[in-house]
């Protein structure tokens, strides 16, 4: 005879706001417009706790998941789709007011030099999460992350065309429904586009040389960065209602610490 | 003559909420009580940016910093004054409507074993942070995180006693006006009554003995020590007024995953 | 006409024993005994450097991953092939006297609870090299890194069977010519084996019994852990010429800090 | 009566190379030259263990520190000497052939920005470790990690000067014995000259340009900032008996990969 545990009165009623597992790890397959992708994600499954009952019955959780994912091979259409059966799965194990499946990986995508024409394969890093709420529909919140570059206009304009460059970090947060959520390719496009210049895993002399004077052509602060992808992806997902946040981060070539900007448009106005 | 490249016009006119330096390390010495303590910090300091104007001046960020630590030897009262003076400072160097400076650093304190009474040195993480904002008194931001363990009362509930154990994180967040801050030290106190047991950097062996038959006479899920730590804190800062959030997570010793709990009070009241 | 600073004496003629990139990201596919491995590496090519050469042509080392793996989706036989044709791919682009190819990534793998029987995906980490020397056979490195607990036997045996119990990691490396490296799979076995208890990314609670009770049964330190590695390792790969080497590290539930041993044994003798 | 597990016969009987705590934390003050200075270290303390003996008494491991480190805010003459200590005190608690102490912290110094002459705090990493083994003298390895920037003279070479710049990481690592290990503030100047430019927390416009200037006039990659820690290191240290590493570390502006280069020379000679 089982003791339920999780079904006691807890010493403390409060109502706890999420309660699951965390840096569960998984693998699963997802195809989009003809192209494969191949997901390790580190996966969160977290559901809201009532201040009468003593605890989450944690097993479930993670069955939503083994259960969705039961042939690993199996190929999907979209991350969103996997999590919102997850989370219809567990409504049928579990009884939750909200419930939240949260995935971080890398993803993979093809690119090529600029002038060269090589093939490369570059990586970036995704954030998607989706929220099932009592009376609500499903909510979806991805946020990509790509490695660009800044080169600054301010010293650039007050040193005879000197000035220094370096690394940067650019990401895109969408938060909407289904229908809103844009692939992650569109999103990478905007980040990429925002920066003084694309990175690439490959280039030979030639795109070298073209890639560093497109950079010296378009000097960008942080600000500019995170500007640009605001409004690129103000301008690309204006006809989808979506809540959209950016970040630029750079790796100061010339100081230890970082510069970052920060942002928030909506798609159908500017607050 | 200077070309004030940040005063120029954006190309996109979008306001921004956060611009500035981030990972900035420093060094400060506090005393509160009669206590030392040594403070190795990384500093983000960030404003928010009007739509019209293309940057900020970071120096003037970092120089918010220096100037009020021109001595990283003096002895400050406490980590929530000494970024309100940086705040106080950065508001005659830049305009801004809302600015905010966080630390993230370890802290130090003493300890006892349980039974030697051996003194230890134990090590706990803080991330502490200081808004200001237009017509708004002072908003400190204060989280403690500290490594004590869980014991799994479901499992021994249905199996003779026998359980499983593992080492958890305890974080209490609070949030208000000075007056209403409490000390690191009952912040800690508070997580660390929370856990099945405390735990040490020494332990001889009657210490051990002791800790552990305490671990068993005291199960805990991470839901309980989440609520363990919401209600400690509200009764122990009754009389203030706070928002308080807590997380527990226990890095579980049967599975590869961990499992978390987050919660949230008012001190006065159970929203 | 290309001006090749590569090429140019340098100014101090100090030899150089690794120059190359890290951390580039890709992906490929390896398939054995009929089950996939979809593997996204972080990886490094380095090459040593004689005294009287500047630098080295960095894009040769990344066209050399690029070309081997030039169709993302096909499938290869193992990653030390992979390694030893890009390092035969490069020493056609680039001289060197030793070259390196390491990859560091997630490595998935289907398991089973132990009493309920459900199909489970668990993920460990591996670190595998491969290197190519002047009148030597490749060499090949791989290090597998899996997570188990510990359960301590000293404290259990001095306090009437009460004991504390945390996550711990085990490792194993074997070093050898490609005819002696085993396959993940077995290094995983042995570790898993090497344990109080193996761990498992799902377990209902009839599983959840039978793992707590194994533990009990089965109190090791980290210094058993660490033995226990390297003596399987020896039994199951003595027909083999490797040098092997583990380590076991235990999150301790009872402090702050970790505890670790590592030991190194060679295949067929010891020492 | 204690039950002495550890002073058992192991099931395997297999020599551990090293067992001991791992990330311990702690806090301690040097003065040399009048400079205060405040770390707080990660500690690893590790000795070896014969193979017929089942484990180690940790607990005196961490009492050989916390014992030296009785008041926590006693001045000491450097790390070195503390480490020496340490070892001295566990020798006489603990029998071992070997043994070693490991600290990794973060170490601040006083720097000045380069044409505005204002005081600036700068902080890099150091790992230190001291072993004592039987019949030998007390071993020291120094490892400090300092940040700087490269500019890619080849990209410069076919590029009419246009070129790309990059936040680089240094390191230079020593073992000697104590009357050969320099200060850490010696070892960071020789890194930080071996830049294009060394860095600052701080900088005005008039430091950037001269900073941004100087980086111009002196392109390296990380060969030449990898030979140069390593020749500066003989040079300066040609009256001691070292054995020096070094490796140089660019976050490459135009990749999203690093370039890294590594070489090692003796103080006294070239090996």
């Amino acid at each position: 005879m089982v003791i339920d545990t999780q079904n006691e009165r807890p010493k403390h009623r409060i109502q706890l706001s999420k309660v699951g597992v965390k840096n569960l790890k998984t693998f699963m397959i997802t195809e989009r417009s003809g192209v494969r992708h191949h997901i390790l994600p580190k996966v969160d499954i977290t559901i809201d706790l009532p201040a009468e009952q003593k605890g989450v019955h944690m097993s479930r959780l993670v069955e939503s998941m083994t259960e969705e994912l039961s042939d690993q091979f199996r190929v999907h259409s979209s991350i969103e789709h996997i999590q919102m059966r997850i989370l219809e799965g567990l409504s049928k194990k579990h009884s939750f007011k909200r419930g939240e499946v949260k995935f971080e990986f890398e993803f993979g995508y093809e690119s090529h030099t600029p002038v060269s024409g090589k093939r490369t394969w570059e990586v970036c890093d995704v954030t998607a999460s989706t929220t099932m709420e009592e009376g609500k529909p499903f909510m979806h919140d991805v946020e990509v992350k790509v490695i660009g570059n800044t080169v600054c206009p301010h010293c650039m304009a007050n040193n005879a065309g000197l000035t220094h460059i370096q690394r940067a970090f650019g990401k895109l947060r969408v938060v909407g429904e289904i229908d809103a959520i844009p692939t992650y390719g569109t999103m990478i496009d905007i980040i990429e586009q925002s920066f003084s210049s694309k990175t690439y895993s490959l280039l030979k002399l030639e795109d070298e040389v073209h890639v560093t004077k497109e950079m010296h052509d378009n000097p960008l602060l942080v600000e500019d960065v995170c500007r640009n992808i605001l409004q690129h992806a103000k301008d690309k997902y204006s006809d989808r209602d979506l809540e959209m946040f950016a970040e630029a981060r750079s790796l100061e070539s010339i100081h230890k610490h970082d510069v970052i900007a920060q942002g928030r448009v909506l798609s159908n106005g500017d607050e």
